[in-house]
This record gives C-alpha cells, structure tokens and sequence, in this order.
C-alpha cells in the first residue's frame, strides 16, 4: 500500500501540526503547495522545487486531459514520472476549469457539456470520467468532481448544487479503481451556515480520503465569506484526514486558514504574480518595475534563503522583467514559491512551540505594514 | 594584468587547439560562445551554463545601451557581476543590429542615424561611442564598430565600406580605455579576395588584441561565399591572437571554420532553434512537435550528458513545447548548447590526435545522414 497517510501530529488552538506519510518520504503539514497546471510549475525545474522546499504539488486534470492526454501520462508512468517530480502530487477534478467554460444550462445530471478552450470542440466531463483521467494520471491525491457555483449563485441554487455534488460524489467514488491513489471529497455550500455544514456532514458520510473546501477561490468571493466557509465547514470534518482548501495562497489566507484547522493550500498566485514582476516580501508585496529598484543591487528580500535572494538583484531582475526575459520570471517564481513554502515552516515551529497565535499577529502586521 | 592572453597550443593542419588564460580561469579554444543578448542567455542560468560547461558567452551592446543602461551594468561591476556569470564574457560592437535598424542613407563618415526598436526615437551610435559603452558595460572582449554591408552590396560599395570600418576601428582604438578589457578588429570585404586580405592587413597593422571575421552571417550570404571570406581573411592573421568568426553556429560551419583556422564561434541558434522545438542530434536536428515522439519516452539523444537528456523523455518535452511551457524551450536550449560545446570537446580532442580531418568527415557523414 503507498497511499499517502496523514497523521495529526498536535494541535495549538485549532491550529494543526500534521504529517505525511507518501512513498517519497514524510511531510509535514501545514503546506503550500505549488502548482504545475500542464505537468510543469511554470519556468521551473523539478530541482528548483525541491531547493524551495516543495511537498505535494498540483496538476490540473482538464489541461492534462487535452494535452498531452491521461494515456501518454499513465504510459510514461504517472504524472510524478511524467514530469520527473520525485515527491507526491495532487490533481484537481477539472471542474474549477471546465465551469468557466460552459454554459449553466449545460450543467446536467450527467455530468457537464462544454467548448474546449484550445479548439472550440465539444466536450462532456462526468465525475466518473473525471475520476478515470485521475487514475490514469496516477497521481497521490485525486479530487472529487464537484460543482463550483459562482459566487452570486441564490440559497436555492446552492442547495440543489451541493445534493448535485453530493451524488456527483458518490458516483466518482464507485468507479475510483487507483489502489495507489487517495480520493478526496469536496465541501461546498457558498457562505451559508446550514449548507456547510450538511456537505460537511454528508460528505464526510461517504468516507473519503481526505477532505477538501471549495467554491472559496471564486471571482467575487470576499474574504469574510472564505473564512467563513471554513468556519462553518471544519467542525464536521474528522480530526485524523487532511483538510485541504483549494485555490488559496495570499500568505495572510493561509494564516487565516491554519487557524481554522486547514493543513494544505494550493495557489497559482506565487508563479502567476512572478509574471508581473511581483514578490513577496516580510512587509508585504513589491513589483521590480517601480524604477526605485534601478540601480537597488540588494537581494529582493535580505536574509531570504532563496537561490534568485543568494545570487541576484533587484536591478538585474528589474530589468529580466522589464525586457520580458524568461529568465526573471523564473528568479522571482523560485523566490515566491519559497517565500509561501518558508511561511509553512514558520507557521508548523509556532505550533511546536504553541505560539502560532503570535506568529501570525506579528505577521500579519508586518505584512501589512501597520 | 586582468585581460584574457591567448596562446596556440599545436595546430593540425589549419585547425587549432588554443587556450586563453582568463581571471576566471583557462579555458580551451576551438570554443563555442553562447549568446546572451539582454544579459540573460534565453531561459538559463548561470549554473545551467556552467554545466554545459560554457566558457566565454556573448552579450549585445546594442540592447544592453537601450535597456537597462550601460551605467547600470557599470554600477553593478560590469556585465558579468550584473549577470552572475562567473567566466568571461563578450560584447559586440552593436553595429550589426544598429544596420538593420537604420537606412543606408543614415549611415556616414561620423556613425549611424537609426529608429530604436523600442520606442522609434532617434539614436545616434558612433565608433568612439560603441567602446565608450563597452568600456562600461566590462565585458573581457570588446568589439570594433565596423560596417556590415548586406551581401547584395556591389563591388565598389564594399571597398568603401572597409575603408571607413578602417578609420571607425582608429577612432575605436583611441578611445579605448578599458586596462582590463581586450578590443579585437574585424575583418570585411565579403565574398572578394583582394578586400578580405587588404581588411585584414590594413587591421591587422592596427594591432588589436584580436580579430574577428564578419559579414558572414548575413541573410543572403551563401555557405560558399562565408568559407571563401575565412579562406581570404585568415592567411594575414597573426598566429598568436585569437580569430572569432561572428555569428555562426551550425554544427558543420563549426567544422568548416576550425578547418580553416578559426578559434571561436557564436551563434543564438541553439536558443533559437529550442524556441520552435528543435534539437541538435548527432544524426542531424529533429523537431520534437513531430507525431512520432508523441509517446517517445528514450532521452533527445541517447549517451547525451546534457540535463535534459538525463533527466527527460522526448514525449514529455514535446508536450511542453507544444502547450507552450518555458520548461520545454529551456531543456532544448540547454541540450543544444551542450552539443555545440560538446561538438568543440570533441573537435580539441581531435586536434590533439591529429585526426580532425577524420572526425570532421565522419560527424558531417552522420550528422548529414549520407
């Protein structure tokens, strides 16, 4: 058996200090992980994500699916082999990408009907399908096919949703045949109390692997209404399976989410601000392009372990952003990737040492610049 | 003393094994130099370059006086500080992108009038100001600034043009301030004989501390016209001083250069070519976009000691290359700069042997399929 297993390793406040155990070695939890859309964390090598620290990273099923398909993926012999990552993966159950491209009357039963975003083609996602790309991928973690209703979608529209969700659930569970392969079901139910906590309470019935909250990360979803879904979701969900909130990586969210019991996060928002000249920073975000890093020739962010803080510049990476060389890009991904992943070990000393509760005020202070 | 000396180890036939001392360093020539253009070798790193075990490599003075500056990369310690690249590196004069840009009409005794390909303003680049900023920018090698004729220039036009690259290479010379910093000549005078050996003699009296072939590289100039233009040049050369033949890079014009007495090479090909999904082989390039890798899991070449090859399958990196993955363009560049320098490994090999005629027809035999 090479399931990933998680054990709760204590707690401080609802804070979590976990572990994981994979085939590539123990982990610990809360992490951040890094996200590899199409088989790849853009600009970066395998290597690059083991120096920032990586754990899980994240693959995403629509875009493997089209290209290059989950049957080259399964004969090249998994995504991990795939890609050449030797540690543990996690891939989503497309919906996120496939509700974004459909019509909501061709959300049926069934499953969802769609336009393919690279040739306008006909496509239709099922949750058995969905979990049959998954398997194929091979991936250590697989999501449940779920409805992301946007936002804005009524009380009533949410409650049927999450029944929709919930049988979805049950039907990606059945046909689930990747012994090697965790499956974990997704809690939704928008900003609202009851919902919440009947997907919580029902999906936790159908006994998956671990359990994930969705429909967080949405467009037009507020702060308040995100740490309120936790809120409401994580009294229901047992104490001894991961708890993942999907699409989440501001470093304030995910204190936020380990104070309510949260141990693992995915975000493209490292790699995809890297593209607009962004960091991270102890005192909050910088853009290189301000021209008041010109002639800066200190690292981004000084006593920071990263390989682009021990080797370059602001000037020099100022100026790879602002020719749109590739190679800046790739300096200020590795520097936010670790600067997230950096945060997660800070965040799992505090719980050691029960005082995530100041870590995070003064964090979260610094950060903010108040 | 700081400058890069050259010394003529043993000959083999015309071809050369050399090795210039630097204060990074010795290095051996015949030598392959990757290009840099913005101060950043296409998607790589310093590191990556290292274990392709790159020597000198090549940055444009052009680009590099638009953006970021020459005071800048003066201020960070010169290019190679600016970069991080431990090893030595080059500058060319700006003039070949600077004639592209500009109307022969622009172009007199004093310098160049072009439009800036960034913003369309009007710049002016002389020969005193192309060392100026190579003197800043810190390179081990400056370049003169010389004329590029296109190869359609008529007789009469191409002995003028060599007169004035003449007197542009005095005022270079003069102004020349740099201790540490190597300026080379260039030889003109196209495709006719008595040009290319008055070019040469008439530079050579200039005493420069080296010489470089151009206008061969150009588009429009034939394969026989760039071997006849070394054949005519290299004859008047001191032995004693390095020969860079400009711009060049495929893998048989290497050959056809070291055979007829040339030391260094550049050429963007090898990043170029990886943009379209290209791959220098032994048995001549491929393209990965092609069906028949789809599932292809064997490395780009086999016995190849490149990190892409070691590491990644030929199926995964078509994927990258056809979703249009950074990851993917960098694992071919590093793959064809690993072959053009291994190509040079394997030609000083020869040359100590005293067979580079064997093994320049055997790789041509193969690398041409014949």
């Amino acid at each position: 058996m090479t399931k990933i297993k998680y054990k709760l390793i204590k707690e401080d406040n609802k804070a979590r200090l976990g572990q994981i155990e994979t085939k590539y070695g123990t982990y610990e939890t809360p992490m951040f992980m890094a996200v590899g859309t199409r088989a790849t964390v853009k600009t970066l090598s395998p290597e690059e994500l083991y120096n920032c620290n990586c754990g899980i990273i994240l693959a995403n099923t629509y875009h493997l699916w089209l290209r290059p398909g989950e049957d080259i993926v399964k004969k090249a012999g998994g995504i991990g082999k795939f890609m050449n990552y030797k540690g543990p993966t996690l891939t989503d159950s497309g919906g996120y990408q496939v509700f974004s491209l459909a019509n909501p009357k061709d959300i049926t039963e069934e499953g969802v009907k769609f336009k393919s975003h690279i040739d306008g083609s006909n496509l239709f996602l099922t949750p058995e399908k969905s979990v049959e790309i998954q398997n194929k991928l091979g991936s250590d973690i697989a999501m449940s096919f779920d409805e992301c209703p946007p936002a804005s979608a009524s009380y009533e529209y949410m409650k049927n949703s999450i029944e929709r969700t919930l049988r979805w659930a049950k039907r990606g569970k059945k046909v689930h045949s990747n012994k090697d392969q965790c499956l974990f079901g997704i809690v939704q139910g928008g900003p609202h109390e009851d919902l919440r906590k009947y997907s919580a309470i029902e999906t936790v019935k159908l006994d998956f692997d671990g359990y994930s909250i969705g429909g967080v990360a949405n467009d037009g979803e507020s702060k308040e209404d995100m740490y309120k879904a936790i809120d409401y979701s994580v009294p229901y969900l047992p104490k001894d399976k991961l708890r993942y909130l999907m699409g989440v990586g501001e470093p304030v969210d995910i204190l936020e989410g380990v104070e309510r019991g949260i141990d693992i996060f995915d975000c493209v928002l490292p790699t995809r601000i890297a593209r607009h000249g962004n960091a991270f920073t102890k005192s909050g975000k910088i853009n290189l392009k301000n021209a008041k890093y010109k002639e800066d020739f200190t690292p981004i962010e000084k006593n920071c372990d990263c390989y682009a803080c021990q080797n370059f510049t602001k000037s020099y990476i100022r100026h790879l952003i602002n020719v749109n060389e590739t190679f800046g890009q790739r300096l200020l991904s590795i520097h936010n990737i670790r600067f997230l992943i950096k945060l997660t070990e800070e965040i799992r000393e505090s719980i050691k040492n029960n005082n995530f509760d100041k870590y995070k005020k003064e964090f979260i202070e610094k950060y903010q610049n108040k």
